[in-house]
């Protein structure tokens, strides 16, 4: 997606160790323009799935997912990352660990909030190593719902996570895949 | 907002100690309908505030903050709980304790999103001891923002806060009130 595209290689901020920050727009500030404009572009990428649901993961894909609801006109679960003392104890769980924040978390949803009759979208800023989506995935499988598809803003293409996850029939849908990048330089490169 | 506390009244879980849950619709799973119908509320009555930036903080503010901001056509910062490793050490911080979580944590914004020229709405899903927007409003003052006003989702009125702010001559816009709750019999009464 161009607009993206373009976003990211103006202020996006690359560092060395695969490093690329996107806070000025996308999850820290974030452009809801720019949202709105992602949230059409997966609502026409999955036009006539039937998509009655997006599941995401706190905290910065609640944003995304929500402006893309809105195209879809379909409520949004998130997933939530650790033990609230609000949240009761009849919930899905799954463990993710975090490449962003190198820790372990369990994530988990109300059993009321998924089931069998959800064709559920799952989107998030980043896919990187694939851990917090196979834990959103295997949440779908324990509810019993359709996963109808993946809608990623950023994928880090040379990690390799959405192409095994595509090899395995699933649709991953990114609207920007890096597919490579130079922490000396700053400078990243998308696939064609 | 009669919508809003209709929905409450249907679907809020009200428990012993003034707990009260809105995880069907407002903070697990989100009805985007209704948050639609709660930004433009907003909108409406911030209308000539000229609010130029929306300000709330993780995670559960985000979703409404975000569908907010479509109505008022401007963007989103929502401060961190906890310090990132990607994230800088050029930010705002203020301590906040946490009335549902029963912790204290360090808030932050990045000092690029947030200066003198904002005009700032801070919008949050629960108002109950305020601690969450003392943070956020101690941010405001480090950044030099200005502070047009508060847009809240739920207000605990019975905990004072709301009214504390207003004696401060801060505008506090609570879509829903909560004047008392009752844990036995699950039910809540509202603020005329």
């Amino acid at each position: 997606m161009e607009i993206l595209e373009k976003r990211i290689a103006a202020d996006g901020e690359v560092y060395p160790g695969n490093i690329l920050k996107v806070n000025s727009f996308l999850n820290h500030q974030m452009d809801i323009g720019l949202l709105q404009e992602m949230g059409r572009e997966w609502k026409r990428r999955f036009e006539g799935a039937g998509i009655n649901k997006i599941l995401t993961i706190e905290a910065s894909g609640i944003g995304i997912a929500c402006i893309a609801a809105a195209e879809f006109g379909c409520p949004v679960v998130f997933a939530k990352k650790s033990k609230s003392l609000n949240l009761g104890k009849d919930v899905y769980t799954a463990r993710v660990e975090s490449f962003t924040h190198k820790n372990v978390s369990d994530v988990i949803v109300d059993r009321r909030f998924l089931g069998p009759d959800d064709r559920v979208l799952i989107i998030d800023d980043f896919l990187a190593n694939g851990k917090a989506l196979e834990g959103l995935m295997e949440i779908l499988q324990q509810a019993g719902a359709t996963l109808c598809g993946v809608g990623i803003a950023i994928e880090k293409g040379f990690q390799g996570a959405g192409d095994r996850f595509r090899a395995q029939g699933i649709r991953v849908e990114s609207l920007a895949i890096v597919d490579a990048m130079d922490g000396e330089r700053g400078t990243v490169t998308f696939r064609k």
